[in-house]
């Protein structure tokens, strides 16, 4: 009895989640497509919506949103912040793909940005939507009161720079070929993947008036589905195959770059997501925010941890 | 007689500024050396510190700092706003120097920054650099308002990204090898140089309550100085050597892009640049500001048009 309870509640919560994020990746679809590239140079505009449009799983602006959600916070600021986060991510993509980085040449099953637009054009396209991401949360028409903006810049300039993403890129560049131990791989991907995800959680936040103890709640989620992406990133790297991921596998071990399984095995890197998940569940009761109101939280961890691609 | 009174005036007014942009552009350096590259990891922060420390005139954060004195505003904000307006010129100039782009090699005599850290380096450092610029100006000490922050960050988006900055690269790259006319060469000049110009002003502006007509008049101001400031870089890319301008002489003739030399001959660019330096100068008697508080504007009009490098 207690089970089929269980599966039910969890059913309601899984349609209910999936009726939400459709609803919700519709209005970051149609906001993306409105703003990006609008006014801009013809072929600077096709690479930047190239870049963006058509493709990802949007986890940020999701999470943007879902926290947003949890904390009954202002909308039209978590829509504008959601595709900001998205734009920083999709910039560190078009940069990263490029020779000089990773060499890609196939991001969400396309050709990458400097195949089809040229290195010159790849590079223009990335640094545009960096700049993009702060004019989206920066409007002038009232969407956002200005000390939101501003608390909006401070996150995600923070977690994009140079102790965030970018920094975390930095080591990674520089430990190609090192064995790095737990601590460094953490503490790089804490950086490079976990402080863009930590600040969507914290800009959702940000868009309502938040009390310290759901903060430091979303803050500790936000830590633990950050590391928790990364080590199921480290784990498809190796079992799922280049069509499923729409990027080319097994590029860690080919590269000789450090990761969770080359570290812990396979099966230790798994149980450590599984940890992760719980602590991630963890901080959410804990942080006083209505149960109900963190159900498309919870969703996102399991996605996190559950996904395929 | 009259003619004396004025060259003392001009004196007093030359030695008033050369003191306080010394003043100022000491400031300057220590704030930057201070904030570039803080708490960066190792091989990033001294990228981004090779591409903005000791080099440049500082025109951006002068512009931002007499601004601000001309509205008197706030000298903490106006500060971390001519920092940050530095980090996005500078981060550009970083980008556009790689081999994709213009494949330069010096730069203020020394060293490209690709040449010295890699490519890789390069673009990572250029990245952080523009997300550092935004960094500065939303602090969390109380040195600069939330919404003057929000406004700050507004400004300086909007100048970087795909309607300034970023937008006037990407048209220069596609035009190449094309005959513009003086209408498209002034929209890709407006967009490549002279938003950030124009920012930079308006962002001193932004660090006090700037009245209506004198915000009108400090946007021409720093629209004709904008503009003027390219047609004087054409010009100097003819008629200075490589040394003179610590960087490659002579390249935009060797790369066939179009100039204000090459469209209008040498002597009436320079008219041309006289012309828009007189509208600076009549922008600012007509902005309602105080008198003694433009002359910091009006000098560095003069060393706009009159610069040798």
């Amino acid at each position: 009895m207690m089970t089929t309870q269980t599966i039910s509640a969890h059913s309601a919560d899984t349609t209910h989640f999936q009726h939400w994020s459709t609803q919700q990746l519709q209005a970051v679809e149609t906001a993306l497509s409105q703003w990006v590239g609008k006014d801009a140079p013809e072929t600077l505009a096709q690479a930047m919506r190239y870049a963006v449009l058509d493709g990802g799983k949007r986890l940020r602006p999701l999470l943007v949103l879902a926290s947003c959600h949890a904390v009954q916070g202002l909308e039209t600021a978590a829509l504008r912040a959601a595709c900001a986060v998205e734009l920083i991510h999709a910039y560190s993509l078009v940069h990263d793909d490029m020779p000089c980085m990773d060499n890609d040449v196939l991001r969400r099953g396309k050709p990458t940005v400097h195949v089809q637009f040229g290195q010159a054009g790849a590079l223009l396209a990335g640094d545009a939507l960096q700049a993009l991401a702060f004019e989206l949360i920066t409007p002038d028409d009232g969407d956002i009161p200005p000390p939101m903006q501003a608390r909006l810049c401070q996150l995600l300039s923070r977690a994009a720079g140079s102790q965030g993403m970018t920094g975390g890129q930095a080591i990674d560049l520089a430990s190609v070929g090192k064995r790095l131990n737990q601590q460094e791989l953490q503490h790089m991907h804490q950086l490079k993947t976990g402080a863009l995800l930590q600040a969507s959680v914290l800009m959702g936040a940000a868009c309502g008036n938040t009390a310290p103890p759901a903060l430091q709640g979303l803050t500790r989620y936000g830590a633990a589905i950050g590391l928790a992406f990364q080590v199921v990133d480290d784990i498809l790297d190796v079992v799922a195959d280049s069509a499923t991921l729409g990027k080319t596998a097994g590029k860690d071990a080919a590269n000789d770059k450090p990761t969770y399984v080359s570290l812990l095995g396979l099966e230790q890197a798994r149980t450590y997501a599984q940890t992760l998940h719980q602590e991630a569940a963890q901080a959410l009761h804990n942080s006083g925010l209505e149960e109900n109101r963190t159900q498309l939280l919870h969703a996102l961890a399991d996605m996190v941890v559950q996904r395929a691609h």
